[in-house]
């Protein structure tokens, strides 16, 4: 986040890898439009409205639908290519990166710190659906390979959240991550956690790729989207994390993150 | 360019690849130090002020030196690294890649396009000393390996300038482009232009990694820095690009151009 004029500006960049982000064969429509989603979905944690973005791009095999691909996700979300760099590279797993600049439409840009005791815990949406398309089930095809980051709940949460993070490894570790940001304890009641199947709730916890919102409001604040109740905000404890009243001590096995 | 608030946000974003870009061995000390010089090189084409860069980087061997070299070169130029994307890839060719976020210091941010008729064309410093530190001169061996962005010399220019770049692909190739995003004719005096061996004045005009300015300036326009008048802006006619009178028509072999 940079003050720039009278305005903040909001920039993220993630960068893909062959093999660690994709399996070689992937659609390279698909592997653009995640590129993209990706870091929108960081912008909408911010509250920010898209401005543009940058490609860094290798040039490489399906150049085409990765160009398809990429202006169909950038025209949903109405946001131009500004510019960026296409280099040759020996071949080998080829890695891709954008950058997206965001306008924060409010003045307190939500972090992931901020949460204080008492606040109510919220997400939006329902987990697991991109596990259950990633596994093979076709009404949730699209949830895993093109999801839709939510950048207008994400402008509307922003000025009455007391902290937020988009769920791209998993409820639970970012949830540890929010709660170790803001230095408190967050308490999940597993049960009240929207999930696409039940029968694997558990799962759905862990799986990342989802791209809701993960959210703390203030015991006052009326929420101005739709979204779950989920747990609460308590003092820093014995762990960053509980789970049905079950201390969650550290990170490991709670998700997945990304090399 | 983006109209951010009340100011003019520049954004530039290089990759580099190895064996494109730099050779396998190569200190990567080096390889951080002219990732960021190229980008901050861009922005001071634009007359702009580094805010920050945001880094795109695939681990590997020699990242603690990679570390050391980024940290020194901002330091230098005095920017802050912002954030990016630390990602892990199946070994082969790595790429990296740098965001610049610069401040626009001028109004009327300069570009390739506007360079008109009767405008003189200038250029700082001497070139050919990046060509001759890669040949393996010592005493040159600085500016090919870590060069130094022009970035007072941009905001000074920017005010006054018709039309800017930086030379990154070589002095021909780059003022073949000029030429061609003004609609007009560039035509250079290639005893005029400052090289750092005249008995390889040729080869000077052509090789790239200078990064020095290249710019046009109206005719009754002082020039606020050291520069050398190198020709002038002649209507469109035959060629882009005249050298000592002979007409250039297109840009193959005229310098170097990145993949």
């Amino acid at each position: 986040m940079i003050e720039f004029g009278s305005e903040t500006l909001v920039i993220t960049h993630d960068a893909m890898a062959e093999g660690t982000h994709w399996r070689p064969g992937t659609d390279p429509y698909d592997i653009a439009w995640k590129l993209v989603a990706t870091n929108l979905s960081d912008l909408a944690a911010k509250g920010a409205e898209p401005v543009g973005v940058l490609l860094s791009h290798v040039l490489g095999d399906g150049d085409d639908r990765f160009l398809e691909g990429l202006c169909t996700v950038l025209a949903r979300h109405d946001t131009p290519i500004l510019g960026g760099d296409t280099i040759a590279a020996a071949p080998g797993a080829r890695t891709l990166g954008l950058t997206a600049i965001g306008r924060a439409t409010c003045a307190k840009v939500p972090s992931r710190a901020g949460a204080r005791a008492g606040d109510r815990v919220l997400v939006t949406g329902t987990l697991g659906r991109a596990m259950l398309g990633f596994d093979g089930d076709e009404g949730h095809r699209e949830a895993f390979l093109r999801p839709a980051p939510r950048l207008a709940e994400g402008r509307a949460l922003a000025p009455v959240v007391s902290a937020m993070m988009d769920i791209s490894d998993g409820l639970l570790l970012d949830a540890f991550r929010l709660a170790q940001a803001s230095e408190a304890t967050i308490a999940i009641e597993s049960d009240a956690v929207p999930v696409a199947d039940p029968d694997r709730r558990e799962d759905s916890l862990r799986w990342g790729d989802d791209y809701e919102l993960l959210f703390t409001l203030p015991e006052d604040a009326a929420c101005p989207v739709e979204a779950s109740a989920i747990g609460r905000v308590e003092p820093a404890g014995f762990a960053p994390l509980m789970l049905d009243g079950h201390p969650l001590l550290n990170a490991a096995g709670l998700g997945f993150a990304h090399g």
